[in-house]
């Protein structure tokens, strides 16, 4: 940490800021006088609210932080890429995992259909959400719990793995019960008593990045989750919000290879979300995964026109779906990646759960 | 609502467009053909599911709203302002509210001598976090229920309201138990579940403009606390994020009028967290008054050195918050408001609660 | 400067880097080893290309400017307000300026009755753009040099200064032959040959922000102008872009005090262009002066809805023009600033040029 | 044209807005009454004055475009991709074209080695900066017209297109003199006399987007060109400005994509710029042509450490430029692209020009 001092600081005010600094055990203040300024370098295992309290004292022009504010989500922490193994689907490292399915859950004929769709392409993941966060309280807020059922029962019949999105703290363990990805959509990124409660379950967790939110921001977020005690998270870049209107939002492709130089966590790129296009999911698909991508999450509907929720208007059709996981597995191996379909063994879907 | 077709859409499918329409009660839909594209206005009250259904349609370029899609929240809907009366203090109208306190509650001692400094000064709420939502899970979380009990207390023994902010559904009884108005946080501004609890109770609550939240979002979500049954809801702009990180959020002052214009609900402006800088505090407080703010929320800390959260930095000393408070009254007839201090009958805050 | 150096720096490394510092005279470069990294601190007056160059260095993480990279432009160099008399008419210390007008010049009449009304509302600068920067090439580019005149001799009839943009530097000689000031649009806030042009000639320039220029760039780019040898250089805030598209722009009033803590220079503010609304105009050029504005530029049109460039939508009306003067003359005594109208020497506007 | 008015619309007024529609040759006024607002349809060729026109006047709430405001840089207009042939260098189509080389010419030695190495890795175009445009005006601007001289020389010993950055109106002639390729940069996307100049000449331009532009605006910068009798124009995303810092820009590659529905022109991509670290070059290389990009301009230098313009640190060292290259060449095929190197005929380059 460093923190630099206003333009000619009396001599009296920079030695109460280095007391400020020692009196803490084993900290040690390191002084550098220029021209006009004082910079006070710190040494010693710094803990971030010793920075937020020296930004706020007087004198103290800013401070800037050198070590991460994140340790457990740090690559510098965990060299090795975070695989996480989910009844024999590998997640992370040089594994593609897609996952596929509509925005909503509507019936248990559609989401078997689509889930059907998706194993057949060679998808290994079955998206869907019972639970919708939606803008306005008028809209389609998702069928509920009952729409978790459906999903199982689909996952379970076609050998996927299931993954719902969770609102709120007190639903994920109902969530958690049904599915075996749970998925923190973008607004939800900083609910920070949802991210505690998701660290004391061991169910994994696909955390999407705020649509505003910096690297910084997001892997702090993940941090959350795994201090309390839950290893198994990736993330998730799914497009910010810029000035740019045309498209939904801005997929930062920067994120993935960012990311994983940061953290060892698994990457999904979430090209649905992150254009709101049906037309250049196909082509940000194939960029995300040339980027270095982890896995892509993708929405697939077989009746855009009826969907519920109007997402339908980024939902590939289900041959679009089959042609573009053609397209990625030919990809895959040029950017030292496999893409494994059909690995897992069945028997492991026999149950709902793991 | 209208909708834009496609270049040259086939007939066919604009017939099945309009049928899908016309199925509605009540729609109808009225074609104009233009040279290259036809363009369908709706007539009738379209829910907002219709348009997020047509605009995934093939053959839809594009779904035009002209209705909001907010409706309790909407000036059109209630022309009037709405004033909220707490223990004999307005809020709307033309009057102004000044809350302040520090960023969060840290002692009995700390929160009375601040709760008398903005007494003293003309203040008539004591802001203070009990429950402080943080980037990383290292940093201070706040001093949790014990906080509420000691603001509720320094609230009673000076004569001020007092506000705080809830961060999850769970905690909002507990909240409101102690606390005149409740606060959601920036990051919580489309934490539904939060939003959907604090619709079944009464007490007021200060909503906070997500930091890149559309005037749009912001209303709907207003609207949501409106639909579950509780019509106290203030707004507050507390700055969105933008490129410029000299300031630590852009105070968006248009805001002000803009919200007056659209909704009824008043509007307080934050300029402690839209500047993130002490220095900017008062003339940002000013601007805001001018531009029509219904009140200020304003951080104040009698000892910013030793702040436990690193706000300290956006803090006003208590001589700075009385004479800005002096100023902003000289300043409110100018543009039709008054600044009412010591009205409230002090038998009203005899005990904790309304 | 600050260089912080990456992981585990090799020594030798360190040392090539400290000595490509060091051979540079007078520099210093001063070691303080942390944990896991190594910040050297640069103590001597550092050229701005050091630091890119040090920033392009392997084993260098980051370079951290102390030191501003502007000078002329900046309050640490020159403490005292700027004041820029033309003709009588002081801009910047405590006096306000408002420049009022039309988008466009578009006739000998509507520039003469506009200006007739301007003057009578007591603005002291007619504003009036006769090259138009648009964002087509289709759109009304401007009636040219020939506005000019028209805008010249109107200023000249009814005592108004007068102010125009200039695209080009080829334009410069020809603009300031006729007007008083100069403007630099948001487009061409880096255009550095026109800023250099400028920078030759006298004229005083409104050099208005870019519309994603931060604080930095924006005094850098007057800087330009100042170094060349011109120090009439005022600045202008007129919204920057943000994802909120209700208003044209997000005028971000933070900019007022901001660039007067940090530069000399007047800081004027556009809430026309700033809002793109003609509602928003009043509000928000009351904030801008309660925020510290050291003056106002405004569209005003007598006919908006045949103005020619449809800049009519945020333009007022002759009548709200007047109102709003009057409102702003009472408030600017409360933010410290006086409101002179008629105080300069008729005789002085005899001819079109100082 | 679509013309949604104000609530409550009077119909005196209503019929005043037709009025002033159908004034126009061939314009009709198409009336669809709501239940609280009125829309008129215009059907007739629109010019963009008119929608300016009629977004000013009063009663109208707001005007929505629905045909392009730019025609020849539409693919409605010119179905088929444009394909720029240079020296027999084709840009444009399945042809993917690589550029390499320093942010800045420095020395003739330097060019010379640089181009060896970009002919040898399999590029076509040699970049490189005589006139450097830098945000403050003591940073180094480049060594000027013997630059272009340096790099001329360079790109016919080694048979490589040249391309530089023209800053000014008055620079155009002798930049085109020199370089098979003129550069504007994306300060300089609104240059709209720069922009004229070029639609005067036949060299071809590569325009970069504004690094706050939406697609619309970047297009109709490119209408300037064509419209002043230039084809020869490719677009080159090379990031926009978020919140985000870590990269220097956010890299927006959705853009490739959307501009190639949008328009004929071929897209270049530029991850030197878009992401500002050297690491980042390579994946969103990839990344970039994956999502269809017809080229990429990539910064490569031999000694980024003494660079002169600080962009070393997004410069790739030949070595990594070489692989790159290697790669892209495996990973065209698979979007249907071909990477053709050595295919244009050497005596093209035996003098400096065309």
């Amino acid at each position: 940490m460093i923190v630099i001092t206003k333009n000619n600081l009396p001599e009296e005010r920079l030695n109460e800021i280095v007391a400020f600094i020692e009196r803490r055990d084993g900290m040690q203040a390191h002084i550098s006088k220029g021209t006009d300024r004082t910079v006070i370098g710190i040494i010693g295992q710094a803990d971030p609210q010793l920075g937020e309290q020296l930004k706020s004292m007087q004198g103290v022009e800013n401070v800037i932080k050198i070590s991460k504010s994140y340790k457990l989500a740090s690559r510098d922490f965990h060299p090795d890429d975070t695989i996480i193994d989910i009844k024999g689907v590998k997640i992370g490292g040089s594994n593609v995992v897609v996952m596929g399915g509509p925005c909503a859950v509507e019936s248990p004929e559609q989401i078997d259909e689509i889930a059907r769709l998706v194993k057949a392409a060679g998808g290994q993941v079955l998206r869907g959400g019972a639970f919708k966060p939606r803008t306005g309280p008028y809209s389609f807020q998702g069928v509920g719990v009952e729409g978790l059922v459906m999903m199982a029962e689909a996952g379970r019949k076609h050998g996927l793995l299931t993954i719902t999105e969770v609102m709120t703290p007190e639903y994920v363990d109902v969530c958690a019960e049904y599915a075996d990805i749970l998925q923190v959509g973008t607004r939800n990124m900083q609910n920070f008593d949802l991210l505690r409660k998701l660290g004391t379950i061991k169910t994994p967790v696909l955390l999407k990045r705020g649509f505003s939110a910096t690297y910084d921001e997001f892997l702090n977020a993940a941090e959350y989750i795994l201090a309390g005690g839950n290893p198994n998270v990736m993330l998730c870049e799914r497009g910010i919000r810029t000035f740019e209107t045309y498209t939904r939002n801005t997929l930062d492709l920067s994120a993935i290879p960012v990311l994983q130089s940061l953290s060892h966590l698994p990457v999904i790129s979430d090209p649905s979300h992150g254009t709101g296009r049906r037309e250049l999911v196909e082509p940000m698909s194939k960029a995300s995964l040339a980027a270095g991508a982890n896995g892509l999450i993708i929405e697939m509907h077989t009746d855009p026109d009826n969907s519920m929720t109007g997402d339908g208007v980024q939902s590939l059709f289900p041959d679009q779906f089959a042609a573009l996981l053609k397209d990625l597995e030919k990809l895959a191996p040029l950017v030292g990646k496999q893409f494994n379909t059909e690995k897992q063994p069945q028997e492991a879907f026999a149950t709902w759960k793991k």
